[in-house]
Formats: C-alpha cells, sequence, structure tokens
C-alpha cells in the first residue's frame, strides 16, 4: 500500500473535491470544496478507500429541513495521515489510519473500562460538526459551509476527523479490506466476539443476512460456533451466507403455520444461544428474543428501527426465562484497542474480508455505488478515490 | 436445633395436620390429612418451620375454576427427612432440607451449565402436583384429593418433596432463618450476586423494598456495592433498608417534575450499574430500564406482573445504550450448589437473615401471617410448626 502524499500542505487550507449531498434522495455531486487544516486534537485525513453503509443512504433519503446545510456522508473508510493539529501524538502524517463514528477518548469512565465501548466524553450522535468545537471544517469555494457526517465524512478526498475517532492500523493490509472494518463488518463481527461472546461449540441465529448480518456469521464462525443459522426473506441469501460460515437457512415467511422461532426452537432444541437482530425491525427483534433459549440465551440488537419504535416484551416471559436483550453500536468493540485486533485476524487469514467486496468503483462514479446498495445488488462497494486525485 | 422423628412411619401413609386452601381469600382450613409415602425419587420431609412469601397469598387469593381441587399452599420452609423412596442416595432420614420451587436435577444441560438455574428436566410449573407422575401425594381422609403447590406444599406437618427440588443443608442454622432461604431472601441475594453479578464499588437501585428487594440490598451490600439506593412509595421503608446495607432513598411519586429515573441518574452521575425490579409492574420495569446506566447498565426483573402485561422499550434506546435486561428465578441460584453457600455465609455472620424475621407464629394461627402480609406489617413471618405436632 503506497500513498504518495501530497507535500506542503501542512496548516494550510487544502482544495479537493467531494462528493456532496445536497438534496435528499438525489444523486451527490462532486465539487471542490475547501478543507481546513485540523485544530488541536484533530487530524487532516488524506481518504484512500471508503466504502458504502446503509446508515450513508438512510440520511442520504431522510427529508431534512430546508435550511440544513449540505453536508458530506461516508463513514466507512480508511486513509493517511496528511497533517496533525495541536497536541496530537497519537498519529504522525503518513500513518493509516481508519476513522470510527464511535469515539474513543481512552480517557473517560467508559473507555477506561472493559464493559463500555460507549464513550462518555463525546457520546455518540448524528452530528453535523466536529466533536470538539462542533464547527464544520468544510466550505465550498463560494464559502459555504458544508456539515460533517458521523465524525467521519469520507466521501472526500481529505477529511478532518478527531483524533478520538482514529485508529492507527497496520499498512500492510489492503485499503479495500481495510475500509471495512471502519463500520459495518466489524459490528457485525464485534457484536458476535465481544457483544455476545459466543462461546465454541453454540448455536447462532441471525436475523437478516445484509453484509451486517453476515459479519456477525462470520464472528460467529471465529468464535466456533457450530451452527449458525441465517434467517431472510430472500433464500438466495444461503448460498452468499455460506461463505460466511452459515450452516443453515430459515426462509422467513415461508411457512404459512409456525413462524421463525417455531422453526428455530425445533432446529436447536430449544432455541439458539444467541439471537442478532440486523435488520432494525421491532417484530424481529421480538422474534429474535422469541428465539434464543430460555436459561441463558441472549438477544443482540444492531438493527436502527425508526423513531419512536418500541419493542414490546411479555413480562412474565422476561421473568421465567432467564433469557436477556441488549443492544450495541460497533459491535461492542472499542475502536483503539479491538480493531487493529481485527486487522491482525484478517492479515493471519483467519478473519474473511474479501468476499465482502462485491463491487469496486472510481470516485467519480459513487452514485453508482448509491444504486448498487438500494437495488440489493451488492454487499460492499467500495470506492477508491485516487483515481480523481492524480 | 433438635428435631424428634415419629417412629415407624417409613412406607406408611402418614396422619398429620395441614392448612388447606378450599376457597379463594377464605382463611385456610387447619385440616387431617393422609400424606402417602415417597415414591422413587421423593422425600417425605416433616416440616419445621415455613414462611409466608407474597406468591402464596397471590395463589391464595386467584380466582380458580369451580372444579380445581382444594390445595396446600407454602414454598418457603425448611424440614427434616422423615422417609425416603426408591433410588435415593443424595438424602437420608433426619437430614435437615430445604425445599425448592425450583428443581436442580443435577443432570440435564441447564442444571450441568453454570449459566442457567431452569431446569429442563423438570420445568418450572404451577402444577397442581408432583413434578416425576403428575399426582398427589395427599388426600383428606374421606379421600379426596388435595393438590400440591409449587412442588413444595409446606403449609403441612408433612409433605413429600421430589429430591431434584430438596437441597441439604447444615443443620446447625436456626430452623427460622433456613426457611427464608427457601425462596425470598435467596431470590433477593441470588439476584445481585449471581444474576447480576454486582461487583465491588458498584451502585444500585432496588425498586420496590419488601423482603425481595431488601434481599437484593442485602445481597448487593454483600458483593460490595457502594451506593444502594431503594426507591418504594412508602417512606418508611428507608429505615428498614438501611439495616440491609441501604445507603439511599428515592421516595417514588412524590417530586412532580422529576421521574424517578431521572432522579437516580443524576444521583449517580449517568445511572445505576444494576437495577432490580422487585414488585411485578410493568411500569417498573420500565422506569429501572431507564435509571440504569448507558454503556453496562443491567436491569433484573424479579417481580411477577399479571399474566400478559408487555414491556415496552425504546427501540433506539436499547439499541444505542448498550443496556441489558434479563429476568432470573430464584436469583438465578442453582438450589443444590448455592443455597449451602448462602448457610455458610449465614453461619459465618455475613449474610443478615434475622432482620427478614418480623414475626413468629404457630401453625394453628397461619391465617394470621397472611393478615399481617397483606397489611403490609411484616417481612418475613416465620410459622412454627412443632406445636402443633405434639
Amino acid at each position: 500500500m503506497e500513498h504518495n502524499l501530497p507535500t506542503a500542505t501542512e496548516g494550510q487550507p487544502l482544495r479537493c473535491k467531494a462528493a456532496i449531498c445536497r438534496k435528499p434522495g438525489s444523486p451527490l455531486s462532486i465539487e471542490e470544496i475547501i478543507v481546513a487544516p485540523p485544530m488541536p486534537r484533530e487530524a487532516r485525513i488524506r481518504i484512500i478507500c471508503t466504502s458504502l453503509c446503509h446508515t450513508d443512504v438512510t440520511f442520504w433519503n431522510m427529508q431534512v429541513p430546508p435550511e440544513t446545510s449540505p453536508r458530506i456522508l461516508g463513514h466507512e473508510a480508511v486513509g493517511v495521515v496528511e497533517s496533525v493539529g495541536a497536541d496530537v501524538t497519537e498519529v504522525t502524517k503518513g500513518d493509516v489510519v481508519v476513522p470510527i463514528f464511535l469515539s474513543d477518548c481512552e480517557e473517560c469512565i467508559d473507555c477506561k473500562s472493559s464493559k463500555s465501548n460507549l464513550c462518555s466524553k463525546f457520546p455518540f450522535e448524528f452530528s453535523p460538526a466536529m466533536p470538539r468545537d462542533g464547527t464544520s471544517r468544510f466550505k465550498n469555494l463560494k464559502g459555504e459551509i458544508i456539515e460533517h457526517f458521523m465524525f467521519v465524512s469520507s466521501f472526500s478526498e481529505y477529511t478532518v476527523v478527531d483524533i478520538t475517532h482514529l485508529t492507527k492500523i497496520d499498512p500492510a493490509i489492503p485499503p479495500n479490506m481495510a475500509c471495512l472494518l471502519s463500520c459495518g463488518v466489524s459490528t457485525g463481527v464485534g457484536a458476535a466476539w465481544i457483544a455476545a461472546g459466543v462461546e465454541p461449540g453454540s448455536t447462532v441465529a441471525v436475523f437478516g443476512l445484509g453484509s451486517i448480518g453476515l459479519a456477525v456469521a462470520e464472528g460467529a464462525r471465529l468464535c466456533g460456533a457450530t451452527k449458525i443459522i441465517g434467517v431472510d426473506v430472500n433464500s438466495e441469501k444461503y448460498e452468499i451466507g455460506k461463505k460466511f460460515g452459515l450452516t443453515d437457512f430459515v426462509h422467513a415467511g415461508e411457512s404459512e403455520d409456525k413462524s421463525v422461532s417455531q422453526i428455530i426452537i425445533e432446529m436447536t432444541g430449544g432455541g439458539a444461544d444467541y439471537c442478532f437482530e440486523c435488520v432494525g425491525k421491532k417484530s424481529l427483534m421480538e422474534e429474535a428474543y422469541a428465539s434464543c433459549r430460555k436459561g441463558w440465551g441472549k438477544t443482540i440488537v444492531l438493527g436502527l428501527e425508526k423513531p419512536g419504535s418500541k419493542l414490546s416484551l411479555s413480562c412474565s416471559e422476561v421473568l421465567v426465562s432467564g433469557k436477556s436483550l441488549e443492544g450495541c453500536l460497533f459491535g461492542g468493540l472499542k475502536p483503539k484497542s479491538h480493531v487493529p485486533i481485527l486487522v491482525k485476524r484478517y492479515m493471519d487469514k483467519e478473519l474473511n474480508l474479501d468476499k465482502f467486496v462485491t463491487h469496486e468503483l472510481q470516485f467519480q462514479d459513487i452514485n453508482k455505488a448509491f444504486d448498487l446498495l438500494i437495488e440489493g445488488k451488492c454487499l460492499r462497494c467500495v470506492i477508491w478515490m485516487d483515481k480523481v486525485m492524480l
């Protein structure tokens, strides 16, 4: 992985191209922007690869008030540090880094605890700006402010990221693989590994076989689960899922007389040890809970439902079943300590990343990535920035 | 603790007195009954002490179909083995035993796992009969079948209990203390110790300060929790609770502008590490969940709600908070391995049992125990059987 960095840009505003979301649901427009130099505890990053995640599509489609500024989406990426602001010792120019939407300040009670990955110094929110001062580092050539997204904004040749949102990684990993660890694949693998703590010999059920669900299956496989059941409305997902460790499949909606949970309870002799909801649908969260085993079954919620949705559990089942329910962001992974381990497991040929990349595009074709994801034709579409750079 | 056992009763039906529930909500009637000898894998027990638990009151009050037979309530007790059926090696005549509503067969996958206390060989249910053959060991002198309750039926001088529902204990513990470990106190202490796994330095919030809630506080104190917040509608509970480790109190319903969870979040700087719902009220389960800390907060449900009640959680809070929710029976304790540890901790003067016993009565006065519990005048009322025996 070679990265020819432009020179003499440090400390200066930098002109580059970015794909800007100006109107919900309309194609991103590739425009020239000015990226301010990093402020204290920030780094400016040259993005090498970025990939498209469903959360980008959700926010791209979201109707926002008309006065909202245009913004730069994208939060799954890998890049190289171009320059750092004051008081940055963790990374230096030329380091390969993965920007991550969750902060890991390494100082607060949550970051210091092994039980949480939810930094309380810079809590996660869908903020339009930098976490530390609440302002933007982007403007266009006319001076119009352009908003950030998820503290990353990777649909730009350059972006500025707070140091707490950056994880330095081994530069030996190919960038089109590394970017997957920035969000989706880490979330799924982490959910099995850290949030659930799947043990060897476990039975696992994964609800929804998009990239996150397949990454859960891959994580469960790495943890030694022996039965990994995929649940999806699309039966073609079974073949795809086998590449990621899936051993069984339930075609949701196919059976007229049995619910998915009844089928899973029969297949597993009582319910799965771990169930993962990867769609963001309350009825599926309830079905996942119903599918897990009494005594120790654990349901992990990874999917983002519509605001205001409530999931409903029978009080007596909660009491007498001994099951548990929890949610997690980023699979419960702590960005700075766990992501480098996933990089190593990829380099050691244990973690399967390659098969997630179904498409690769150049930056100028970024809108095609949206089409592919929306049409369900791809798992991960990796976008290479360099061709536009040169 | 001396136990003069009657002689020459083994293998024979045995005539004794029992308090029989014949009509919902009406006083129990003390009648002579015939207790059959134990069948294989059963033991006949002479009850020494029994205490009254809210579940007895709930089922005493429950409107049952008219054809339902009369039954013998009571499930919190200690006794002495009078005789054993075939194939019993675990206990022998004269052993002091605690009957427990949860089975611990020591053979099934759940009993062999450290992660579950829900025996799958004999799953818990509110059965009217013995677990193994589904028949009763009780009849009255006219031959009328009398039903069992929770596999214990301790409101009788003698009862028959399956071996999987019996835990042999150190006979040195006073019987009026030992009986508390048969259900309520073990449930609360176990919920803090095993189900939640409270660590030293934790903050804990306990919703509902009846015996179970106070036992949770006692358990949290034993686990080294440093802040133990009680929540109750009755502010007198704070003084009582201090005897069991309570350090703080929230008077539920007192504040007009703040919810209990807002108050607890303020008191703890973000929420309690562990919240316990000990009432059986869905709104309180939701409030407990809201009161626990993002990142690692754990809500444990101990209270039994009305059948059909559903608790409702915000999908997005589940996802982004990283909190967990689970329920447990018997505090997650494994009857045969954990209860003897609690006995030892009492004998070592670590576990406080004495202060739970606010009243002691003779068996013929058992209906007064119901009045005391219903009127909220007692924590545990222990009923001694021996005076009626002699």
